[in-house]
Formats: structure tokens, C-alpha cells, sequence
């Protein structure tokens, strides 16, 4: 599928899909909290790389001319203070004059990568979404928003680990390097078959548990701020862009 | 020198001083504009690699924790609606209670690995601030914020382009690869001894002027967009941090 196809069809996560192109997570706000929103993202760009911010009420993006922010994302999720109140297919009803769109980098990017250099993706190959945790690292506070670093995690065989450190490093606009290999409990993870977001994978003998930064980050970011409203991507379910992985990579 | 040296005693340009620790340039500007400039940095990126940002009022940074914003650069510039006013060596006088500070990435940063890659500095060779010079490219505009591309030009042996542009690349938060290298006039740049900012450096035989993203783009937003108030510091006299350069380098 295309990125456009896949904009107009898709109703499930989206790792897998339209491989080659970038994937972003969104997160919009009240115009009141879009500064808040930004220096949070500056402050912390492991797990907020911003890859576009639309003008109050916009909703296209320079990522991807042709979609409408409103519709071209598989399932929305809707905020009020903190608390998620709906996961609509379509945010055309929820949408406002006043909010402010973040276009946040996905590591879904790179996984056209790690499949090139070789790298197994257990989630695509189980057919999941890919686990994601809340974890014990406070991110760097930004006036009202504040809240925990949330982390994807995939399995990668031993002799591999440091091959998908390499390749993603060489990605820093959509998370870069993982921020840790091993063992959970260093992020504050109990149990890595119980992620807080997304699928639980199975592992392959031999295989480790390897985290990233996520762009769920700012979603636990407004569970913990409490913004009066919020319009986000629901977790796996992203923004297909029209532009290609190689844009973000360093070569 | 160590950073803290060339904090206290710099009077003048700071390439090639505390060799090893990153550079950055300051823009601080009333709380009003703050989101303005905070979103112009992010959509571009490559001249505005946004290395911290203060709370409002706040004159200290993450960077060199024990550095006063208001003293800790050689030099300073006032501007006011647009216009330079003064140039002085202590901004403690003009500091304001809701200025946000934003301290940028700087091609300094990246000479250290030039050097050690075996690439000539000339500028510094000479004892000469590096030569700027505002292109007739636009970057893309932010609310009230708008203006030019500025760049930075280093005369660089024809067989070492590839290796400047090599390792300028894996450190993208301070500026990353060239935008250009060659003809002058492809930036609109009529005569590369007739910098906009900073001084005339001399070719030597075989050198091809190579040009990064600046970090003075800020200060020519200012001067297009013309906020109330503004302090900056002087082109080519940075505030020198407490991190390392190997900070910003992908390895």
C-alpha cells in the first residue's frame, strides 16, 4: 500500500504498512497550551522528536500534502483533563479552531532499517503492535506538562543488539539510539508480557529486550498535566507520511 | 582555557578557544514572543538547533551550570523594534524579567572534529571571527517570525570537502552537513570576501568555500521580524558551555 492508501484504509496499527515511509505520532492542543507542548518536546528529544507543528486550526502538514489530520489517522484518541474519553475513527467531530498539532517521530521509521541490516521485527512477523511501557525516567518538566519517558521495546537477537543500536542511532529525528538493552527492571519494568500500551510479543531463544524512546511519551505526558483537552493518535495507530524513511537518516 | 576561563575573560571571538566543549549562540526575547521563536527554531532546524531554553527570567542554563547568562558571553547586542542599539560587553543592565532565553547550536561545536579529521580551519589559522553571510534563501516563517538564511563560510581544500561534510553530519544538533559548497553566487552571495558578519578570510590555493546553517539566522529574524525587545550576542563571540562536543557527535 501507499502512504495515501493506507491514510484512507487502514483501521489497525500501522507498523508493517507502507514500509519506506515515515510514520509520526500526533498530539494536539489548545493553542493556551502549545508553548507548554513544544519547549516539552525541545526538552526532551529522545522521545519527542517534533517533525512538524501546524498553525492553530490547521490540520494538514507539510509530511504528508495531501491528508487531512483530522481522518487520515487509523483511530484518534480523545482527552478531557487527563482522562481519555473516546477512540473514534474520526476526529472531524472533536476537532477545534484552537488546536495546535505536534507531528512526532515514530520509531516505526526505522524499522524499514533494522529489517535491511537484517534485524527480525517479532511484532510484524506475530502480527501485533509493538509493547510499550511506561517507565521509571522522569522526562525534563516544561512550564505545566511533565510526566514519565515511555518506551517501545522489541525483541532482538544477542548478536544483532548492537547492529539495531548502529542503524537506529544514525536516526535521531525519530528516536535515535535505544536508551537501554536488558534487563526491564533498570526502566521500572516489572514484567515486559504486560506492556502498558500496544501488544504483549513473544520472544525467540536468545533474544533480548531492547527500548526505545516513544512518542507515547506525550500522551502520559497529559495523563499526567491534565491539559482540558487533547486530541492524540491512539497507540500503534499512526500518521503514514508521504516522506520517505531516508530523509531522516544520517548517510 | 577551560569554559569557565573563557566565560570570565573572553573579550572577542571564541573559535578555537576551550577546544572541545560545544559553543552556543543566545537569543532572549520577551515571554510574548517566546512561542513564536521556539517554533521558527523547530521548522528550522538546521540553521536553529535549539540546545536549551530558559524558564522566563531565568538567566542560567543546563549547559554550564555555573554560568550567568548576563555576563558569561564576550559580547552582547541590544535590539530593539529590529534595530541594533548597543553592543556591550554585561547585559546585566538590559536584562528583563520576561525574557526566554534560547541558546543555539554553533558551528564551532563541529571545528574540533574538523581539526582532528585533519581539515585546516583558516579563519582560525588567521585570527579571524568566521565569515557570515545572509543568503537569498528564506527559512520557513513562524507566527510573527521570519527571515533569511544565514550561513557560515570555511575555505576548505578541494580533497577534504567530503570529509568536512562527512563529519559535520553525524553531529546534526549543531548544524550538521553543509547547505552548499561551491559557487558563492548559488546562495545569492555576490563576493565571499565581503562578509555580512564576522571577518574576510583568505583562500589558499586549491580552497572551495563550504557553507553551514548559522546560528545568526535568529538575529536576522530579528532584524526582518522586529520583536520590541531583544538581547543576542555578538556574531562569533559564543557562550561557551560545560559540554563536551562528543555530546552532539553520533557515534
Amino acid at each position: 500500500m501507499t502512504p495515501e492508501e493506507v491514510r484512507a484504509r487502514a483501521t489497525g496499527p500501522t507498523a508493517g504498512l507502507a514500509i519506506g515511509f515515515a510514520q509520526a505520532n500526533l498530539i494536539a492542543v489548545p493553542a493556551d497550551w502549545a508553548y507548554d507542548v513544544l519547549l516539552f518536546t525541545q526538552r526532551n528529544p529522545k522521545p519527542c522528536p517534533v517533525l512538524d507543528v501546524t498553525d492553530a486550526g490547521g490540520h494538514h502538514t507539510v509530511l504528508a500534502p495531501g491528508a487531512d489530520l483530522r481522518t487520515a489517522i487509523p483511530r484518534y484518541r480523545i482527552w478531557r483533563d487527563g482522562e481519555l474519553t473516546g477512540e473514534p475513527a474520526d476526529a472531524t467531530p472533536f476537532w477545534r479552531d484552537d488546536l495546535v498539532s505536534f507531528l512526532i517521530g515514530c520509531s516505526f521509521t526505522f524499522e524499514g532499517a533494522l529489517a535491511a541490516a537484517g534485524v527480525p521485527l517479532r511484532h510484524v512477523d506475530q502480527g501485533r503492535n509493538v509493547p510499550m511501557f511506561v517507565t521509571n525516567r522522569e522526562c525534563r518538566p516544561a512550564g505545566r506538562v511533565h510526566g514519565p519517558l515511555v518506551v517501545s521495546m522489541r525483541w532482538i537477537p544477542e548478536d544483532l543488539v548492537l547492529t539495531a543500536t548502529r542503524v537506529s542511532a544514525l536516526m535521531p529525528a525519530v528516536h535515535g539510539s535505544p536508551v537501554h538493552a536488558g534487563d526491564p527492571a533498570e526502566l521500572g519494568i516489572a514484567d515486559p508480557s504486560t506492556p502498558d500500551f500496544g501488544d504483549p510479543v513473544d520472544p525467540v531463544d536468545g533474544d533480548v529486550p531492547v527500548f526505545w524512546a516513544c512518542g507515547v511519551t506525550p500522551q502520559a505526558a497529559l495523563m499526567a498535566s491534565k491539559p482540558p483537552f487533547a486530541i492524540t493518535h491512539a497507540p500503534g495507530h499512526m500518521l503514514v507520511t508521504d516522506v520517505p524513511d531516508i530523509e531522516y537518516r544520517i548517510s
